[in-house]
């Protein structure tokens, strides 16, 4: 597999609404081998105190080893995006899995879901509680619905939410975590943290103060009232792509509610090419669950990439689907991210008829104050890592960061 | 308020997988009157037997003259669907609310979804027990997320799942109902059949000879087995769109599956039109809720409707975006339905500046062998029904019967 990545950096206003973007490209040039592939991931669209973006990174950095480990030992993309998502949400440090935000009660319910490009399968849990890693909940229902029918010709569930998935879960070997083990001692303290706070906004009705209050206990915690959802986009050696989400969900739900990262459209979408589409696209969400769902932003940054600019359509996908969006009129502040790939088989000729190309395009945008996101193709010897800002004065939720690269596979035809 | 209507039946064939097609037209002529609506409810699509279509036709006209009294007494759209749902949860006979099929413990789940064409916000409820009309807890979702942001700047849930979806309703004034009084006799003997049956599937390993059997009971039985969601699309005097939907989910599902009915996008969809879209659009559907997230038929339907023709887009979209679609490429038969409600200003010159025209189309569609419809205008003295089937021979899951008809809506402006 040859990696070939070019670099360089660009900074030019847009519109109001997006006033920076950068693109980067980076440079290698290896030798083909028999296995490829790539992989993104994102530790959350939100904000990342600087005193926590070592962790953030080295958990992205980890993710996309994993993912990476997968691939190299010939797996589709499906599984090394679950490997990934594993990772991720085994960190203390993110918003989904161990050390989950806790909802008003002070439990952990977490949304998950994953979406096969190349079946277009796709298997979510939402509200489940006391198990380490939903997303092999989610993988299991997908591959499970794979099979086929159950007995008596009943169709196979895609969506289990509450104590059904759990017992579903455990039914089919995965084992069940006390919640408690769950609960990290800064997930505890900032559950303590907003219970004050929310009771002190309710005897002074007054919530205005929020935004500025939210980010100082950032500062001071581990950000996770602020953080939202962690996630992977996959490419495998066949240029079949995957897509997955995770997360604790927002900080002080209501027990049952289910975000965008249980949301069929929402939080995940992943598409082969076919003859309607020519490319293979990739999208995993992140932000605000309510604001993710209402404007369905995985499948609508999934069907804008089909568009020959992706950097563009991004672009306008994140303005006019998302922060302009006629679904979220009445809201002051739009806030979310995305990270995205898509590919396709390079047209130009190539150094041998056993020899395929597959051109990945790597993107990521956001509207909330940063986004920490890695990435890696399997020639690489460890991944980049990258927090993502908004530029000084840009106002979150209402502004745009976009930045990505490009990456050529080169993969032996067995 | 005039309503202008006539009436036409044809048959024609299209295509090997839409092999009959009748579009109807109910002509009157009523004075002009200050308010003006129109609604299309279903009791779902699957197998109607002959001996209980007396009794889904009652419940249908029910529900359309809930529906009408809303609208007649000022309600908006929202609140007209909502009132149609009730009467259709109601009833002992549909796969909703009272006498909703028993998922494998032999408790009975529901989910419900509705959407506000005016406002574009949306509320579902997935895998509630013990709420006798879930439609009521997704409407509330709805009405509370239009009031903004709770305490401390939280953002109020538009999904509630399981225990924290009831405890919710309960809080919010929705009376629980103990679970033993939404079973029926007859969803406990189908519960007590289908257990049988899936007892000896699993013995014999075969279930291939399922959809007979399931067929032979529905005749015994009340035909839940088959069938699947009630919902309702409405217009009102302003023109502003509404659609809900609601499902006891298919017999024997696993504990905690969320099917169609709570998914964005997949139950429901009502969108007024705009500068881009022409025409209102709101749509609900019914089938097998896997097919129906997987496609997400009721976005589908709707975007398609902003085509010129919409018995052709709708033939189209159950064609090319069911049927065929990619998404259930594994899939030996597609079983679902919809009813579809689109409605524009009129063109023509008004016989006065305070008189408004609003033209609606209604059409149903469905794969499955029958669809049970009713629909009536504000200026109706009584709902209208129908039982649509699939011609002799057609097979489903693969063919396709499609019908509707316009109505011309006459409002006085204020």
């Amino acid at each position: 597999m040859e990696n070939l990545m070019s670099s360089a950096e660009d900074q030019q206003p847009t519109s109001p609404l997006a006033n920076t973007w950068s693109y980067q490209q980076d440079c290698k040039n290896e030798r083909p081998k028999s296995v490829g592939g790539f992989v993104l991931v994102h530790a959350g669209a939100g904000y990342h105190s600087e005193s926590k973006a070592k962790e953030y990174k080295h958990v992205c950095k980890r993710a996309c080893q994993r993912a990476v480990d997968r691939l190299k030992a010939g797996a589709l993309a499906v599984e090394a995006v679950a490997a990934a998502l594993v990772e991720l949400e085994d960190s203390p440090f993110t918003n989904a899995g161990m050390g989950s935000n806790l909802n008003l009660s002070g439990e952990i319910e977490c949304d998950a879901s994953i979406m096969d490009g190349k079946s277009l399968h796709y298997g979510a849990v939402g509200a489940i509680r006391g198990i380490k890693n939903p997303v092999l909940v989610a993988n299991r229902l997908l591959s499970e619905a794979q099979k086929g029918k159950l007995s008596a010709g009943r169709i196979p569930p895609c969506f289990l939410v509450g104590r059904g998935a759990h017992d579903w879960a455990v039914t089919h070997g995965i084992p069940p975590c006390p919640s408690e083990k769950m609960a990290t001692k800064f997930s505890l303290s900032a559950y303590k943290r907003n219970k004050r706070k929310m009771e002190l906004a309710e005897k002074m009705d007054t919530g205005h103060t929020q935004t500025k209050k939210c980010r100082q206990s950032s500062e001071n915690g581990n950000g996770s009232g602020c953080l939202d959802t962690v996630g992977a986009v996959v490419v495998d050696q066949e240029g079949n792509v995957a897509a997955a989400v995770s997360s604790g969900g927002l900080a002080m739900k209501h027990p049952g509610r289910v975000g965008q990262a249980a949301h069929y459209g929402c939080g995940c979408w992943a598409e082969n090419g076919c003859n309607m589409n020519p490319y293979s696209t990739a999208v995993s969400t992140s932000g605000c669950g309510e604001h993710l769902i209402r404007t369905m932003l995985a499948r609508e940054c999934s069907a804008a990439m089909q568009s020959e600019d992706a950097h563009q359509a991004l672009l306008e996908a994140m303005q006019n689907k998302f922060i302009s969006s006629p679904f979220l009129a009445g809201e002051d502040r739009v806030l979310g991210g995305v990270i995205v790939l898509r590919c396709c088989r390079c047209a130009e000729a190539e150094p041998s008829q056993d020899i395929q190309a597959i051109l990945v395009e790597f993107l990521w945008s956001h509207t909330t104050e940063s986004m920490c996101v890695g990435y890696m193709s399997v020639q690489d010897s460890k991944a980049k890592t990258h927090i993502s800002r908004l530029p000084p004065g840009a106002v979150p939720g209402q502004s745009l960061a976009i930045e990505g690269g490009v990456c050529r596979l080169m993969n032996t035809v067995e």
